[in-house]
């Protein structure tokens, strides 16, 4: 969680109490008494499927340089968990999908953050490298990097997904990663 | 979305403008550079389930004093969204709950917020007035006060529940709710 020191409404200095009425302690003004909320942060990305292969993006920036994800980052106010799913698809890997069902939904405590992924059908194989990403490539199953993936939640989120295949089901699946994941 | 005026890491003036390499404008600071993210806040909470009643709280505070709603509220860092959802039905109802699956996802693109209900079953018919809720109580299908719901948001996880209930199924549940609804 990120350290706050000064008040956003009126730059007073900032401290580390319970509010009246609050069991957590925040980030409370002791200039103008506003209170400083800090909460989890939304990760929306999608699973690119085009055929029998998913679209994997190699990252160009930190954390995990040169690790393989799938394409997904922060959502941003305005926007729906799908419109931000297909918008970061898009500018990480310049693939245009149709947004489908969610897929993984997974809560990572130790990161203040939850991760969510939709299915997604590829409109076409066309996509290609972008600010983000030094690589976009279709993998079949077998030649998944499965040693070189960046996240957790992206070898979560592609094992389910093989497996369920296997089965002939597309679930849904709401997990919980332990702290020492990201 | 609220707005900044000073940075929180050194007080400086923020500008509203679109940091090098973003497409968005974001709060900036004029002086040190900290660009302030601003994203989606998840809501949960929990539809408590007791043989064929449901849980609901008249809320005793604003927005929608009076008014009946499903335990809920932000999502604190450190927890997962069904530490979050069990958390807010136990503060708002004292009910205590076995968190079971998650049932409804709802993007409100108009409020910046993400609202997601789990199925919980009662692990008891204990539960009682809190600090925000005038009143908790079971009700049956035909005796919920569907016009003195407190949001579409729980008016949405009541009626799939029934339907679902109805069909013999306990469905999941993504939506998209318009701007004019909260």
């Amino acid at each position: 969680m990120k350290t706050l020191l000064y008040c956003s409404v009126c730059s007073g200095a900032l401290s580390w109490v319970k509010p009246q009425g609050d069991n957590i302690s925040r980030s409370v003004c002791t200039h103008c008494g506003e209170v400083h909320y800090q909460n989890p942060k939304i990760i929306v990305g999608c699973l690119p499927v085009w055929k029998d292969q998913v679209l994997l993006c190699r990252r160009s920036i930190e954390p995990r340089k040169g690790f393989w994800t799938l394409p997904a980052g922060f959502m941003e106010n305005g926007e729906t968990l799908a419109q931000g799913a297909g918008r970061e698809t898009e500018e990480e890997s310049c693939a245009l999908v149709d947004v489908g069902p969610l897929f993984t939904v997974m809560s990572l405590p130790g990161h203040n953050q939850v991760h969510m992924y939709f299915y997604a059908f590829m409109r076409s194989d066309c996509f290609g490298v972008t600010a983000e990403s030094s690589e976009v490539r279709l993998f079949g199953e077998q030649d998944i990097p499965w040693s070189d993936l960046a996240f957790e939640t992206i070898r979560q989120t592609l094992e389910h997904y093989f497996s369920d295949r296997q089965q002939g089901v597309l679930g849904f699946h709401v997990l919980d990663l332990e702290r020492n994941h990201d």
